[in-house]
């Protein structure tokens, strides 16, 4: 007799993002003429950039003629996309091998699935507030989570965990608060994990928002982080490829795990995506090498800074009348306290009701969210105006 | 302190196909001016057609414009292209809507993650032999496997499992034996998992090689599949995406677990791919729609008709030296009984070192596989001719 994993019963009702979704189409579906300003999903609206369109075009060229056609790719991904990554993290001083690097198709399921190739007791640090994709897959997964709290008193960049843990999640460029560690909060961290022979999931899927040159995009970075940490990032946020799917993910041969040897940790998850992922679109990997070229980093930074100047505008606009805003400097979030003690849903509907705005309720994010509402710089400059427009002018505060 | 999952030391030494890469990498260093003919993996060669290729064109320019571009898509994939499956479906005789049509990035990953939303203690039934990822994610996910033995005796459709169990993995037309269950066949499965409360894992990756019109596409097909069977699709043989990457899965709204309501196991799995998942490419999507159109599918098909006069060059080859070939009529693979009682990994080395053919060792596929080697369609012919010329001519038998 089949049974269900009786794990998802313990998940919160939905997830987050869905219901969204659900509450913006009761709204619209009684207010069918209104216009909805979109700053809830952190979803990419500027088109791609030429010269990875094409890359694209190239990739799909290629298709079309038996001679340059391929079917499943290389294990790890792309050859030449590895490489062109060895080189990128050379020019940051971070020296990896080809073999240290995966291509994914995105942060999201990496930064899920990493943790199956742990113990099932491993006990989990998550950041309070964060993304939910890391809690979510500790439950489904049967593991113990421990939340390390981000408040406006620690600047929104987790304490160490109260207690011993065996792996934190750490994101920076923070979603949701947009607050970034510097290398010095890092290298607690990097300590804390070398100390209680830890594993940190360091999440990078912002590192290119950060224009300020003290912060570090990359938590090999800080010196002992290959023992312990593996990094995650994207290609969804720098280059806009949400839709197209592109990540890598980095488990450093150095990176041990106690009574397992060198190298092991990297060829786990090897075996994990060989057998359970198949590549990323050879297609999409094309594009990704065209992100990485002079010309496509060049492109994409200036998507960054499109984006960054939305951030800005929704900073000044929202401090404008009097909110308390955090982030949006070095990340494309604002993390917004709601005014008078609102909870964070009531700020949701309030936004939505009185100015149009969907927002995305930092309580969604983790007990230490509530009370805040996390605003997204993606989108077109023309809509990210209007939203702060009727902002100032509608919300009643 | 970090731990490993230590399932993963239970699983074989290698993935199977890597084993294959590794072998074959030996040999060639050794004899670096030969020629390999790779009759191994069952990887596509042919480009893909115009149709296609205007699809993902179109994919691509539509990133181009901001009016058009798209970021996250549709929750369980691009609507349009679960509506054309449900018209596809409804062709042929199968009635489905939208919900209960899940688009992924092959039917890899799906055949293996599905196995996370039932119960950790669910026993397995893997047919022996079988595609490796069945029972490698079992292992991985800690559950017990079962094998259904497939023999000449049974014609390589496995009989009813000796014990019960909760989960049966069912791949027709079979990979690796090119065996393909009748309906009647079908239907003693579906009847056991009704009486015993057990779910199939339906793999039709090779559906659409059926050319006998008796023999069933769909475990849908067959009266009752709807309570109790989850089918897994490609488009990777079907339309050569096995590098571009996208599959569907079906889980029927009338799927019942014993002790669930109705709609749950649909509901965990979409409540699984929105957590860890975060969907297929939007370029390969928009391919996917064309395969769909009728253009598409008549070009499909003729791609279909290639591969499979392919199966016959060989099947037909390998009859004329007297060696006992099974499969290669509705299903791209045939399987070889190797000749004088070899070992399926002897027989691989032979083969190698005689012919410079590179099969697939059956018994990477399961205990039963021993004693068998597969041999794949996917070729260009005239690397397919010449194999099987060069086994005529040099294979000591």
């Amino acid at each position: 007799m089949a049974t269900i994993n009786r794990n998802y019963d313990k998940l919160e009702g939905g997830y987050l993002f869905s219901e969204i979704v659900r509450r913006t189409k009761v709204f619209q579906e009684k207010h069918p003429g209104v216009i909805l300003l979109r700053l809830g999903i952190g979803n990419t609206t500027e088109a791609l950039t030429p010269s990875i369109i094409k890359g694209l075009q190239i990739g799909v060229a290629k298709l079309a003629d038996p001679k340059t056609y391929t079917g499943y790719g290389d294990e790890q991904g792309d050859i030449r996309l590895r490489s062109a990554f060895v080189d990128w993290y050379k020019k940051r001083g971070i020296k990896l091998t080809t073999s240290e690097i995966f291509i994914s198709d995105g942060a999201k399921p990496d930064s899920a699935n990493i943790q199956s190739i742990f113990g099932e007791k491993s006990i989990i640090a998550i950041s309070d507030p964060a993304y939910p994709v890391y809690v979510d897959a500790a439950i489904i997964g049967g593991r113990k989570v421990v939340y390390m709290s981000c408040t406006k008193e620690n600047g929104f960049i987790p304490s160490l965990p109260n207690e011993k843990v065996d792996i934190m999640y750490i994101c920076s460029p923070n979603n949701p608060t947009g607050a970034v560690a510097t290398k010095k909060q890092l290298q607690l961290f990097v300590d804390y994990a070398r100390a209680h022979k830890a594993i940190i999931i360091f999440d990078a899927a912002y590192s290119e928002y950060i224009s300020d040159p003290d912060l570090p995009k990359s938590i090999y970075e800080i010196p002992g982080a290959k023992t312990c940490a593996i990094e995650i990032n994207s290609f969804s946020k720098w280059a806009g490829f949400t839709g197209v799917r592109l990540g890598w993910t980095v488990v450093p041969l150095d990176l041990i795990v106690e009574g397992t040897e060198k190298g092991k940790v990297n060829s786990l998850w090897n075996r994990r995506q060989i057998t359970m992922f198949n590549g990323a679109s050879n297609i999409a990997q094309v594009g990704g090498l065209a992100v990485l070229s002079a010309q496509g980093q060049k492109e994409c930074e200036e998507l960054i800074v499109y984006y960054m100047k939305n951030a800005g505008i929704i900073k000044n606009g929202l401090v404008k009348i009097g909110l308390k805003v955090f982030g949006g400097e070095n990340a494309p979030y604002i993390w917004l306290k709601t005014p008078n003690d609102l909870s964070s849903w009531e700020f949701f509907d309030k936004l939505l009701n009185e100015s149009h705005v969907v927002g995305t309720p930092g309580s969604g994010f983790g007990p230490c969210g509530e009370g805040y509402l996390r605003l997204s710089a993606f989108g077109h400059r023309e809509d990210i105006e209007r939203a702060v427009k009727s902002i100032e002018k509608n919300l009643k505060l």
